[in-house]
């Protein structure tokens, strides 16, 4: 199954990223043919300065790569690397009905939230839509706000299909539907916008100050601890198996547990369990040629596949002034 | 100066096309820096047949090439050899607001007319900002009906300038008041979508048909004719020096012309005076592979200064994720 996957550069990654989404990306590569890239185009509906998009693009790329992005089983890339899509954007807005666009929910969510009422944001399903059916992603995995723009890239691929004659594959939403939503340090969910987050790759002192402001409940240290809706409990179950998980159970019901120790241990096994990826990331980081050599050959291999069908839809649509 | 024209490729020219445009666009490779090209991607929006798009680009070529666009000063290519305006399209959305784009008439004139009220439509002047703007047009020659796009094209550049520091000329509108509006042969303006027109590459028993059927009044063959109004006589005039023009009004105000005279002269007149450019459009019709080696060119030529407007663009905004 080939799965596309999009990545925002958009800055420090946190728990909630690593287990919500990118865990799952680097599992997907063991089994489907996965084609993930970061999408800095897309980025521009919201980031204005160049600086910003150029570390976060860089960044991202560091992260993933140290975090298992195995460039050897999948097609990583940047995406304006292929800048095809950008045409391929053009050729499907002919057959994308004003109508679809307006009914997006994500546009106006976002104009509501402050992002500039632009065309690029208007277009965004567009882009989206081109990026999928270019490079023939079957699977394209989403969280719920999302699954709209998914529709509308099959709406889209329809309607050119029947316009042109057959051209693209229709893509399938897969809605993580039982994704942990990881709570951030005061209970909502973990969010940069909340400013609530536990970024994986902070230095010792920061990430050590983080853990220990997770906010507790003022349970008597001699009284059993509740495990519904504890924050400490939540995300210190998400690096435990499931007999740890039900050893930490077990302690948090026996009176005597003291948060503050629990955030220490908390804190070590954060620490302990990214220490390789830190490392890994460490070497991205401090090697730019790198990094650059294997976002390029990421591009080339995504760029073959693109090729074909935005050459197939040039030529349907009529712009070969020659027989091809 | 450096003038801009877009060329729709939407089939038979006819005398209103060649005296309102053609002939004004041949004329400007004398002084200035001419960059013409076929508006394929544009054509988009209202062709949604491949055959016919790909033979209107052709036939487009052929009677420019023919009536006088010279390859060698000027730079003459079809708009979808250098895709790299699409990904300016989208460089360029993102700081084009929506109201901007809701607020022209061109888009809301067109959906009345009955052509799909699609996204591609409404972006129109986004892309056509993009053609502008990536080839650093300075003047750009447009009727009336398109002043307002000329508008959006440099508000556009003022923002994204303004956004991401110096990158594009402010292009400026060169509105042609002064255009001779030919009549067709019902005395309406000429145009393809009255079906009045008079086709300069059309065979000759057609042509001679066309001409003949010039709708004229009912004056007595003894009386002294109008000029004023008269179709016959404003067509006729078109090909008139101005000592030639005096002659033809003396012969109106004269008792005794007869129309149908008139008509057959005037038949042969055009059939003369396009004969040197039928020759040699049928030369390059019956010669593709020349015909897409002066478009290759062309192309080649337009990709040069296009790279250095679209390279800087995408530094500007962040698109490189290195230092370049």
């Amino acid at each position: 199954m080939r799965i596309l996957s999009g990545i925002q550069p958009s800055g420090k990654l946190h728990l909630g990223n690593y287990f919500g989404m990118m865990k799952r990306m680097v599992d997907y590569q063991e089994n489907n043919e996965l084609y993930a890239f970061i999408v800095n185009y897309h980025a521009l509906t919201s980031v204005f300065d160049a600086k910003k998009l150029q570390e976060g693009t860089f960044n991202a790329a560091c992260d993933f790569l140290a975090l298992g992005m195995d460039p050897e089983k999948s097609t990583f890339w940047v995406q304006s690397d292929v800048p095809e899509v950008t045409e391929l954007t053009w050729l499907l807005s002919n057959v994308t009905s004003m109508g679809l666009l307006e009914r997006a929910h994500a546009y106006k969510d976002k104009v509501v939230k402050g992002i500039p009422a632009t065309h690029g944001l208007f277009s965004y399903p567009v882009l989206m839509a081109a990026d999928i059916l270019a490079y023939g992603g079957e699977r394209v995995p989403v969280g719920k706000d999302q699954k709209q723009h998914i529709e509308i890239a099959r709406d889209i691929a329809e309607r050119f299909n029947a316009t042109y004659g057959e051209t693209f594959v229709l893509p399938e939403e897969d809605i993580e539907e039982e994704i942990a939503t990881v709570p951030g340090i005061d209970g909502q969910k973990m969010s940069k916008s909340y400013g609530n987050t536990i970024e994986i790759f902070a230095d010792e002192e920061t990430l050590r100050k983080k853990v220990m402001s997770i906010v507790t409940d003022t349970t008597p240290v001699d009284e059993p601890k509740p495990i519904e809706n504890n924050t400490l409990y939540e995300i210190y179950s998400l690096f435990l198996n499931p007999a740890e998980k039900e050893e930490l159970k077990d302690r948090f019901l026996t009176p005597g547990l003291k948060y503050g120790e629990v955030k220490k241990e908390l804190f070590g096994m954060i620490w302990e369990y990214f220490r390789p990826y830190r490392e890994k990331r460490k070497g991205y980081a401090n090697d730019r040629g790198e990094v650059m050599n294997i976002l390029q050959k990421g591009a080339n291999k995504a760029r073959e596949t693109a090729s074909h069908y935005v050459q197939l839809a040039r030529k349907n649509v009529g712009l070969y002034y020659w027989d091809k």
